[in-house]
Formats: C-alpha cells, sequence, structure tokens
C-alpha cells in the first residue's frame, strides 16, 4: 500500500472509523493516483474502486499489485454487494463537504450503513502539507510560470486583444505543462477593475494597465501567479495603489513561516487598504496543490495556523470601479523560519512599448 | 421578471413553497443569465442574488431594472439579514443533488428553516425543453462543430500526434465560438478502445483508426459529436464493428420522437449489441444545454419519455480492450413527429491519406 492510503488508515484507526467512502475525485487522485469517475471504498480488509466500463481499462493501467486497491464494473454489483462491502462496520466516514445530500442518503440505503460519520475535510487537510514529490511538481509549475510571463511580455502589443493574449498564454501552457490551472486572466484598462474579468476583445492601447492572473499543471499541481503591467507607461493617478499592494504584498513575504496565523496577516493588509480608504474585497490567498484554490483559505475570517511545507497564494488587490485594479500575487512555500517565493517574476513596474 | 423566473414563482406556488435557495450556477445562469460564484434566493417578496467583491460589479452589468433581482454583498449582511430572508416561510426548497450535506446543515442554521424541502431536480426538468433561443444556440455550436470536422479532416496528417490534433480543435472552438463544451478527446490505434481517452503523443500512423469527440459553446450552450474514421484504409477486422455502430445509430434516429422511452431504445441497441457479443459499455446518449451532460439519460436504467425540444445524444460505441474501438455520436433535437440531427457530419467510411 502506498504511504498516504496507509496514512488514511492510521487517521480511521485513531477516529474510530472502520470503513469511509471517499467520492471527491481529487481526494481520490491524491490517493491513488487514480483519475477517473468513481467511488473509493476503504473497508475493514480491502480497498476497493467502484466505477464503470468506461474506466475499468485506463484504471488497471494505473494501479499496480503494490497498490492493493480491487477493482469492480459497477455494473456486475448485486444490492447483496453493496450491503456486504461495510458489514460489522460501526461507523462509516463519508466526505459531508463534497457529497450531495441526496447521495448521503442514497449512501445511507444503498451501503446499509447504521452511522455514517463527518470526516471534517480530513484529506483536503491533510493534503495542505506538500511531500517533496507534489513540492517538485508545484516548483516546475511555478518556474513554467515565469517562463510563461517573460515570453508574454515580449509578446504583447498594441492593437492585439485580451483574448489573443489569453489564448497564447493557454498554448504556452498547453506546449510546455499539462495545460492551465484554471481559466486565464487577462484583464486591460478599466476591465482590470474586475477581480475576475474574462478576457474580451478589448483592444490593448498605446498606453494601458493589464493585469494577468495565470498558472498551470505539472503533474496535476497547480501554480498561480498575477502580475500587473503597463503599456507605455505608468500614469501617476496608478503610482500610489501600485505601490500600495505591492508595499502589503512584499509585507506579507516578510510575515509568512511556520506558525504564522492567516487571520491577524490577512487584518494587517486589510488595515492597511482601509487606512487609505481602500478595501481588501477579496481573500488574501488560498492554498495550492492539486486543486487551485485548497485549504487553506487566507482571509479575515478564517483562522488558521501555517505549516512546514504548505503552499498557498499571497495576493492582494485593489480595484477602483470602472477605472483599473491592481493585484500581485506569488506562490508561495511555507518554511520553519519564512517562505520561498515559487513564482520569481518581477514585481517593480513593468512597461512595455 | 423574465419568463424563467416567471416559471419558478409559478411552480414554487403549485408546490406550496414559500421560498427556495438555488446553489447550482448552472441553474442560476439559466433563470437569471447571471454567471457569478452566489446564492439565488426567492423569497415571498423580492429575488436576491447573494455574492460578494469579486463579482457586484459585473453582476450589475448583466441584470436591468426588467430582472427585478436584488444584489447583496456578503460582507454587508448581518445574522439578523440571514433570518429575515425566508421569515414566515413554511416550506423553502432547496437543490438537494447539488448542496452537499454540510451546505444542507449551514442552510439550515444560517436562514433558520423550518422546513427545508428536497425539488427533485425541478429546474433541471425543465431545461431538458428547449425555448426558441436556446435551440438557436445549440444549433449554431453543432454548425461550428461540423466546420471544426470538416477542418481537421483536410489537417490531420501521419506523424501528428494527437496531442496535436486535439489542441488544434481546441484553437478552431476558440476563434469561432466560446471555445470547447468538454476536454476534447482524440483517440488512435489502441487508444480508441478507451472511451475516455485523453489526448497523448502517440503519432498518427499511415494506417489507423481515430475517434474524435468534441464539441464547442454558443451563449454557453453546448454541441456534442463523435465520429470514428480512418487512415489510408479500413482494416477488414474493423468493419463489421464499424458497420454494427452504425447501423445501430441510424436506427435510433428512425426511433427517436416525442414520447420515444429512452429505455426501450437503449435496450434494442444492447441487445443488438449482445447479439454480435459485444457490449453497451456507457450509456446510448444524455441530454445537451448549458451542461454537456444534463437529463435526460438514454440509458438500460432509466426510463424516460422523450417530449418535443429536448436536445440529446445519440453515441452508441463498442470498444475491444487494447485493439480499438468505434463510437459514432450526433446532437439530436427531439420533435414531435421524429427527429431533427443537428451535427450533420458525414458517417459513411471517412478515410484520409
Amino acid at each position: 500500500m502506498n504511504k498516504k492510503m496507509q496514512w488514511l488508515r492510521n487517521q480511521m484507526l485513531s477516529l474510530n472509523l472502520q470503513g469511509i467512502i471517499i467520492s471527491n475525485p481529487v481526494n481520490i487522485r491524491y490517493l491513488t493516483n487514480i483519475q477517473a469517475e468513481g467511488v473509493l471504498l476503504v473497508t475493514r480488509k480491502e480497498n476497493i474502486f467502484l466505477t464503470d466500463g468506461r474506466y475499468i481499462e485506463d484504471v488497471h493501467n494505473t494501479l499496480t499489485l503494490f497498490d492493493e486497491i480491487v477493482v469492480y464494473d459497477v455494473r456486475g454489483l448485486t444490492r447483496d454487494d453493496y450491503e456486504n462491502f461495510f458489514m460489522f462496520c460501526e461507523n462509516v466516514g463519508f466526505e459531508e463537504n463534497y457529497v450531495t445530500y441526496a447521495k448521503y442518503k442514497e449512501y445511507m440505503h444503498k451501503y446499509k450503513i447504521n452511522s455514517l460519520v463527518e470526516t471534517e475535510n480530513m484529506i483536503e487537510k491533510q493534503r495542505q502539507i506538500k511531500d517533496e514529490e507534489e513540492l517538485e511538481s508545484i516548483k516546475k509549475a511555478c518556474q513554467i510560470t515565469d517562463e510563461c510571463y517573460a515570453y508574454i511580455l515580449n509578446f504583447i502589443k498594441p492593437g492585439m486583444t485580451e483574448k489573443q493574449i489569453a489564448r497564447e498564454i493557454d498554448d504556452y501552457f498547453y506546449k510546455n505543462a499539462e495545460g492551465t490551472s484554471f481559466d486565464t486572466i487577462v484583464a486591460s484598462g478599466e476591465n482590470s477593475s474586475k477581480p475576475h474579468a474574462i478576457p474580451s476583445d478589448r483592444k490593448i492601447q498605446n498606453v494601458d494597465i493589464i493585469t494577468i492572473d495565470m498558472g498551470c499543471r505539472i503533474n496535476g499541481y497547480c501554480s498561480d501567479m498575477t502580475r500587473t503591467f503597463f503599456v507605455g507607461e505608468v500614469p501617476s493617478h496608478v503610482k500610489p495603489i501600485y505601490e500600495l499592494v505591492l508595499k502589503n504584498q512584499e509585507q506579507v513575504l516578510r510575515d509568512l513561516r511556520e506558525n504564522s496565523n492567516t487571520k491577524q496577516i490577512t487584518k494587517m493588509v486589510d488595515n492597511d487598504f482601509r487606512l487609505h480608504n481602500y478595501d481588501l474585497v477579496h481573500a488574501l490567498g488560498h492554498g495550492v496543490g492539486l486543486d487551485i484554490h485548497e485549504a487553506p483559505v487566507l482571509g479575515i475570517n478564517s483562522e488558521n495556523i501555517l505549516k512546514e511545507n504548505m503552499v498557498i497564494t499571497n495576493e492582494p488587490g485593489i480595484y477602483i470601479a470602472g477605472q483599473f485594479g491592481v493585484r500581485i500575487e506569488d506562490t508561495v512555500l511555507i518554511t520553519k523560519g519564512g517562505c520561498e517565493t515559487l513564482t520569481k517574476s518581477p514585481k517593480k513596474y513593468v512597461i512595455i512599448k
């Protein structure tokens, strides 16, 4: 059995769970490497993956004997089979934050489970701490993101549309990685005032502001980086805001380390923004891994204590509705005494022609 | 208020619901055109969209006064505000097939609701029947898919990889539509034996079999089409299987009409495949709309009666593990007396050089 499945079995033991149903495909991939629709059952004696005809061949190709996972096609299962999986199990865990209310009821009936127990994001919490192999993938994804940024700064010319630029970034990530880790944002001029802008047909002007938020995947693991930069010149009314955002982004990097309190750090940025009559309208950051957004959240309303080998983003932003916005974001690895910025693209004023 | 929101209010009346919480973003888009994270509350007196700072500007730009939807930023809401939304509501509906078990519990507490009622895919069921505007979008998406297929047949040359071909299709859809409606499948040679193959670095051979499954979006609405075709020649051992699949696909097109029973139609194909010692390992088809897979399912285990203006796929396939596979799929509009095939690409043997 691999280390992660072994960890899961130990967890179950300590929580007095005799069985568990894993439904979240990202958790299934994390634990087993399987990328297929289906459900992972950990029973008293066996690890079982239930899937259907479309995926059987692929799943068999992914697994080795060492994995100790039995694969069943649901089409061959009887009502008795389902009821036998968790027979004599007192408590069976399930993912209450992934499983729908309807599915929860179905599990109760199908598997005849007496006590279906909430597992409180147990696997998501474990996923926060990355091992060597996971870190290697994330670092590689961040490096490719930096290279893409250098490439795209050369590529952009006034007259191009946001869509064209976004497409070029996507192409770059498709060729050099496993594609994007989320929908690329290219927001120029007044569009940059929308934190989650969708690339439009707006053309880049001779004097312009551009925010690009992008990331790619390596072995399923994500990178995430945002830069705001300029065409022609930096308008004087933008400078105080750019510098306020950058100052806070860099201060956060000095404060991040094992045992940092995410609520306090976010509060610090929020306070400084308010002092200047601006708002921090979104979270300061989030965990990054197999999901582009995962635990922990760095926000005003969520208190988390950071641990060594967590990977998070640090992305303060200020948005002036209808005018412009500035966001600067890095992917960051938490270490014992500080942090390591994994995306290394320049953050001082970048001005292209 | 728009027609769809008016329909929803009538439904609520007939189901004795005084309020409803819509959480599924696709249902929210269907009802309101809003594309943002948030939740739609239909209360006794108001239609309310709760969202956060990232989306406020965008949502305001989408809505008009005619929509009669009030938008709130959740950051400004107090505990009392939440409790007031559904005050004096006896029954409040929720989407039990979308809302997680944890969210269900949160809704109960946050909104102080006595009776949170399952709504049994009420909106998904309504979404099955497309109106004129929706049909126009789907037809356009299908037309662009046909054009892409014609283009890609000319583009493919032996020596190219599956990934290269998939990327070219994606580019085509990005330029001529709103991008793909799902991850494009290009599966050649033995890879075609996997119904859900991921494009690989395998190079197209001088004599080869290729299955392409692809679709795009127009105004959010999807198309879906699969073709299996050949490079150089059609191997003689493939012919009987290709013809068996095609025969069944065409027979289904003759049987589809208002009041067809999806279980019976699927059974017919399954029986014919079994007669020849093959299996129908996946569903025969599925609804297509704002989601690429939506109701109804055309499968052995689900009995649905088709209605006029439903849009579904018809996609029988046979897969010989480790060797090859054949799937032929059209997007089809159900009419009173029959059906209209919206994807019109040729299905007879296509052989490229």
